[in-house]
């Protein structure tokens, strides 16, 4: 599934507005000289990171000077502002040979007039990059380039962080676009009412401390997943599409100045163990922005060959692949010979297999793989089939050709991610103890909920509550396994999303009146609000079970159905009837008219009546919002995740707990040694 | 303005289906046999409460049992689980006379195909009340009532909370309607960024404690500001417009069981200072709550008279008046002579100040006050004027006729929530301060930002977060008054909302290319998101200045504006360009078309697109939303309030943290001994 739109995928070509435009010159540039990561970057003490330099001469346009020429003899300082070795050249302060001068030229729009009217903005760039470089000491920087007898500032700070490691540790969850509403709506599904009390709790109901989370890039004030993946990897925002760098506006999309991740970081500082877990296809931007760096999301095949062996262009940190790699997304491991699109066109199943992995291909396998292997495990080409489909409309998975051998046969074993998860806790936990730095080394595993975010994007609302409810049955799961291995209190776990989707519950829908109406109009009137809302249908009637007790609907098709969604979409049909022939495909285009022209599916949620899109035409689906989004915590380093704090602080929390600020002079040695 | 629409107006005619239904026999009754407080109801021990008992005979519909004649003999026990008393009589249990014997006959519609074939349900009911009864021991209770050889068995808790008070204030604000979509917003418009960071924090961002309150009634999933008022005030969630009462099916709305709210028990426990301040009519659910005990909030006169005499009928507990009471709805004050509309005709200005309170009737003598003397504040007719018209678009003051006079002049001389909060509590503070046991007294002040909500309803959403950046800087202005008063450590502060909307952001709109297209089609290409959304520009330009540094956009009509909304409304247009003449009237009557069929209106957001409605067309406003809200809290107990909560727990924990728990057998000794 394309999950993001072509305007968006545009964004590679035509480089980002000085200030809040639809189009920016270069986001994180607003003067005409560049220093990447920009004013107001916050690092942690030792982290890894690029910097890349740029001077822009804007040749026609708003922004021209008259000289279309960028000053090539930009100068370059570093001062840590209250420290003793001063001012000095950037090549100096990194005890580095000066690097080579770069050119180019980009162009971008200014605006949707000059989109129209097919008149780009050009501009000519001097740039150089230092590369894999780091600060030790807390405190605060000032970072100048100066250009053409101008200068532009950056600010940069060194948290000051404890470097005693607090947690052995870290359960990360992400639910993918996953919002409060969400939840909400979530917990009036799935869990029980009596007279306005509910008779059971959501697991994330039950955790201790409660945040909200800022989302917004740097650059624009939405977010994708990429982006805000960055964010919580590394404590550094970035830009729509970018995975583990700061993006420049060169045309290449690898050389852009990367950030070290906290499982490169967990790796590097403390040989840990990792475990990577989704239910998207694994080269998708949340699960790859953990070891991919390219502006790029969409470099599938790179993403998965960074899995195993990391970036080693532009000399990157080393990696030796995670413990654990579960998801989907077999299109980027077989190869081209069955229709795969691999990384220099090799079988990527035998590459991780020469390393050492097991490779599993279904539930089956996956839950008798041994624990003291590394493991690989790739159960459908593309994202992994929904939560709904998998339980309750199982025909569904029928006929999808999406075999993650690449057979064309149907992916029809499939875990689901709470399998998943627990398996990886079991073979991570094993790893980690019998290696004889058990105590030291510990884990990190990021379990993603990807189709929440997916199902929200085709406004398939139930279908993105069932991926809601899988998660924290997940949850619920994993807390039990972890107390079970005796490792509850040795673990963090954090929960959290990386964007929201306008998304909320208004009412409900008596979809038999809608339904039985002619008139869209008329159908509307079968939409109750306040006290006509009611109480949820969806506990009371259905002869849907489930094993061990978790909390999801006995009844999906209810005739008084959520009134929910909110019209941020294309022009689209809503019935509120469970869509049980697999997920929704809202707008198509129309033949006769235009590509990227959508208009309601005829097809989808028949009988339903029409509600007319609000985003640009070109856009198939719904987008993501602003809204803060809610962190959960418990276990050790719980406390630093109350209130509200931005994403980054994520990142920050997590490296403090994991004791992974390494200062010049810190107490806490590096024990690698590298 | 009117905020609930007819649909739920007619509530009080048709009252209330057994399970999740559109319309409801008595949405807390699912048998015959009724029991209010309902199954599971959570009480404090020693809070006052109604008790009414039903039996329902349905003499035709689905749930007609063939006999039409309600059993008028039925029994009603109590007995506390483990305790020493046993199975007694309601009458034995309280030591009370048996009440006498009600009846009365209701109607219904048990769907919305009835409602269209004009076929409700017909029901009988033989009834009986206790009046101001209490529990005051700890522990689960089984009130049973037995009738027709069946009974209904409601389990009753009463929570065993500390006894010792820990708090000697509370400030208490509500953002009515107010998301955390909605915080994250206006964090947006009012504060700066650079590269993603922001250079200033919103009030509500420095709290330490964060919590999401679930906000559901009672009988249906969606709230209105009345029933989610009683939860906040009393613990006992209700039914759409009820005000400190559960529902019974009696066409009387003055006889539903009462249960006493936070400033009834604050008085009679403590004698403790009272103050009520709203931007909304004093009358409005939110303020009015905090005294007022009917079913119908619409009942506006009743609601300003019980904020001087509390509720007299039914006997009911003792009210002496607030210290303080501001905000609009000067329609309810002046008499009929001036086209008042009062309870018993009476003038209450007059009324409040024979009973010692000054009036004050713009901001002028507000600010001029004593801080000695008890005082009623009363701006303007109807709900006070918009912040985004006090300070922006202030010719909009002019022309509207509602000084709170009742001369039909323009209240031009309005405060703020900020002004009316401050003023608030100085007058509490003074007032508590003078009386000889003041450390023992203390104070309870509900703030409330009620436009918030009103504006969101008519899609306003420059005007509604223009609302909430006023309460964000009332919170501010109140943190710097206490620390100056020395009670900031002595006051628990306590920040939430009552219920959601569907809102969020999910981009920017060109708003200059937008009004430049011809078609709605191409109108929408001007929304950009994701990449897009580029960066607030709410900030970078205009010229407007607010005094004392706080935060507010300097340009509330930037070229690039926020894609805000979800449309979850009536048929309106849309232009995303702030309404500089006054609130926006999103939906009309068409002239020859039937009334209460709402199309949208030409003359709103001219020159936008139109977005088809998704909600009932006899609609005209937007409507309330299930999402969990936010809940801030600092100061003594603020620990009480993190995580996921029930919007009854507020009450508990305010309760709790006031020391009004008063048990037979307790520590805490009622010190006014009554």
């Amino acid at each position: 599934m394309v999950v993001l739109s072509k305007p968006i995928a545009a964004i590679a070509v035509f480089v980002s507005v000085v200030t809040a435009q639809s189009f920016q010159r270069l986001g994180t540039c607003p003067d005409l000289g560049c220093i990447l990561p920009p004013d107001q970057a916050d690092f942690l003490a030792g982290q890894r990171f690029d910097i890349r330099l740029e001077v822009h001469a804007p040749v026609n346009g708003t922004q021209a000077t008259g000289n279309p020429n960028p000053d090539e003899k930009f100068e370059f300082t570093i001062e840590r502002v209250g420290g003793h070795r001063g001012v000095l050249s950037g090549a100096k302060w990194f005890a580095v040979t000066e690097p080579k001068l770069e050119k180019w030229t980009f162009s971008w729009y200014e605006d949707y007039f000059a989109r129209d009217a097919g008149t780009p903005s050009i501009v000519n760039v001097a740039s150089k990059a230092f590369r894999k470089v780091f600060l030790d000491e807390a405190g605060e920087y000032k970072a100048t380039l100066k250009y053409n007898g101008k200068q532009t500032v950056a600010t940069w700070r060194v948290r000051d962080l404890q470097e005693e490691r607090k947690t052995r540790n870290i359960l990360f969850f992400i639910g993918d676009g996953m919002t409060t509403n969400m939840i909400t709506a979530a917990r009036l599904i799935g869990h029980k009412q009596k007279n306005g009390i509910y008779q059971t709790k959501m697991a994330m109901d039950q955790f201790p401390v409660l945040g909200h989370a800022m989302t917004h890039s740097i650059d624009s004030f939405i977010t994708d997943s990429a982006n805000s993946a960055t964010a919580l990897y590394s404590g550094h925002k970035s830009t729509v599409n970018a995975l583990g760098v700061n993006v420049d506006s060169s045309t290449n999309v690898f050389d852009d100045p990367k950030v070290e991740s906290i499982v490169e970081l967990f790796y590097r500082v403390w040989r840990g163990h990792i475990g990577i877990v989704s239910t998207a296809a694994v080269a998708d931007a949340t699960p790859a922005a953990l070891t991919a760096h390219t502006r790029d999301r969409g470099q599938a095949a790179y993403c998965v060959d960074s899995f195993l062996h990391g970036t080693k262009n532009y000399s990157w940190v080393d990696w030796d692949g995670p413990d654990v790699l579960f998801g989907g997304g077999a299109e980027n491991f077989y190869p081209p010979s069955l229709g795969g699109k691999t990384y220099n066109n090799k079988d990527y199943y035998k590459e991780f297999a020469d390393a050492g992995y097991g490779v599993y291909l279904n539930k089956t396998s996956l839950l008798q793989a041994p624990n003291d292997k590394r493991a690989l495990g790739i159960f459908s080409v593309s994202h992994m089939s929904k939560w709904l489909d998998r339980n309750v409309y199982k025909e569904n998975l029928k006929g999808q050709a999406n075999h993650p051998s690449g057979n064309k046969g149907d992916a029809l074993d499939q875990p689901g991610l709470k399998e998943m998860t627990l398996k990886a806790i079991d073979i991570l936990h094993a790893r980690s103890k019998a290696d004889p730095r058990h105590s030291s080394q510990g884990w990190y595993l990021m379990s993603e909920a990807a189709s929440i975010d997916k199902m929200m994007h085709v406004l398939d609302y139930d279908r993105a509550l069932g991926e809601l409810l899988e998660l924290d049955d997940t949850i619920t799961a994993s807390i039990k396994k972890l107390e079970e291995l005796g490792e509850l209190s040795n673990t963090l776990i954090v929960v959290t999303a990386d964007h929201g989707h306008g998304f909320d519950v208004m009412g409900s829908v008596d979809t038999k009146y809608l339904l039985s109406q002619k008139e869209d109009r008329k159908k509307r009137s079968a939409v109750g609000v306040y006290q006509q809302s009611g109480l949820s249908e969806y506990q009371n009637t259905g002869e849907l079970t489930y094993n061990d007790g978790a909390h999801f609907p006995s009844n999906w098709s209810p005739r008084y159905a959520l009134f929910a969604g909110l019209a941020t979409g294309p022009d689209h049909r809503e019935n509120y009837v469970v869509h049980e022939n697999g997920p929704r495909l809202p707008a198509v285009n129309t033949p006769g008219r235009p590509a990227n022209d959508y208009y309601a599916n005829d097809k989808d949620a028949a009988g339903g009546f029409i509600v007319n899109g609000t985003l640009p035409t070109e856009e198939p689906q719904g987008v993501h919002s602003l809204t803060d989004v809610p962190v959960f915590a418990m276990g050790p380093c719980q406390e630093l995740f109350g209130g509200v704090i931005n994403n980054i602080d994520i990142f920050f929390n997590m490296a403090n707990c994991l004791g992974l600020s390494r200062t010049a002079h810190g107490k806490g040695q590096d024990p690698i040694g590298n």
